[in-house]
């Protein structure tokens, strides 16, 4: 949310997207959250507005960008939140009570912003990032940023932990059927962390054996050719996933 | 949409509901279109906003009752349709043009339903229905209102035959994993009847022993006890739901 230019005419009203940015790191699957700038420790998923002039799809990599860095990210839409009460206010008032000059010194009212604490239906979208790729920037109302654990989530905005429980509900369907997992791998890999992966998002053990025919079955892996060291050769092999 | 009561500060702006409606009869998936009353054939989904003080899911189950009779509908959002040159214009120019008097019949003109013709972002959801459960009922804007098989729609405005293309799809990545295809079926069927609804909906045959294993391994499915006749009982077995 980009409380610092809030040009309500720019933007597409009561419209909003909300982002849930999944990286993996350390075996474990990872969620991207700022902190915002105010007193109160606010956590809220990276957000934003839909320009008028601007597909949603654009409008969701362009919130995407601004946090990673990252031009070309895979994000899908995973559900629209519209409940009849669902509003920025009660969060927004709090805000404002906690930190009762900072927006003054921002030159902003609640006035001024009373279009934003109206009822909002949003858009969620997730998006699959190799996180080595990242370049992690603070948004200009965040405080920090930082990648954090799907079982140590810190204390999330409105709905916000809703939206990264059904965003990982979706990934999980949608995983094999779509073969994305690899937007989250470097760009070469062994069978054993794409098994790490998937143990990681699913959050149980996969049996060794059939995980590996499971995968290879598929065919949308390539095995590169090892290198030839002069040592005996006992490093596993590498993959790719096919380009299409 | 309802063009006849079109009061702007009711609704979200710029913001709509598409619904495509499956239904199943004669061995055939079917689409429910309204065709609009004016000259020129306009078929279009049924359509609407939403209301300030409602739901989003609330307002879709408004919009299907309004056509289907029906109050309890098994319904999903399938995907948002955002793209920023989305809008109504060059329809309701088109529809303006071939019709005169008619808005003027019902004392509107462009100018009042100038918000109509901004862009549009629309939710699209899909709805399974029994068809036989349904009470058509034209919409006021209708001139009538029919059941069309997948494989023969009218042409319509818009993007709606997009939509409807990418409801079936989701539809056939949805149907094992969330077991919804019983909405579409009568209370009571038979496996041959179940088969053929998902070769409607595949557009393929299935072979008819492993569709039967895969269907009751599932054990969705409860059998119910045949009734004693008193002559030779060739009749197949006839199952519903398990209700949970």
């Amino acid at each position: 949310m980009n409380l610092k230019s809030p040009r309500e005419q720019e933007y597409i009203q009561q419209l909003s997207i909300d982002c849930v940015i999944f990286g993996y790191e350390d075996e474990q699957l990872k969620v991207l959250i700022p902190k915002l700038d105010f007193t109160g420790d606010f956590w809220a998923l990276p957000a934003g507005f839909i320009q008028q002039e601007e597909d949603i799809d654009e409008a969701a990599r362009r919130i995407l960008a601004e946090r990673t860095g990252l031009a070309d990210i895979y994000l899908e839409q995973f559900r629209v939140f519209g409940t009849a009460k669902r509003s920025n206010k009660t969060f927004m008032e709090r805000l404002v009570a906690l930190n009762p000059t900072k927006l003054d010194d921002w030159g902003l009212d609640l006035n001024t912003l009373g279009w934003l604490t109206r009822r909002f239906v949003s858009i969620g979208y997730y998006a699959l990032v190799d996180i080595h790729k990242v370049n992690l920037q603070k948004g200009n109302i965040d405080a920090s940023i930082q990648w954090y654990p799907i079982r140590e989530l810190p204390s999330l905005i409105m709905d916000h932990e809703e939206m990264i429980h059904i965003a990982l509900d979706t990934l999980r369907l949608n995983l094999d059927q779509k073969l994305i997992a690899y937007n989250l791998l470097p760009e070469t890999f062994t069978i054993k962390e794409v098994q790490e992966l998937y143990e990681a998002i699913y959050e149980r053990p996969f049996a060794r054996n059939n995980f590996q025919k499971k995968i290879l079955d598929q065919q949308v892996l390539e095995r590169l050719e090892k290198k030839f060291t002069g040592a005996a050769n006992k490093a596993p092999y590498v993959y790719r996933w096919k380009r299409y």
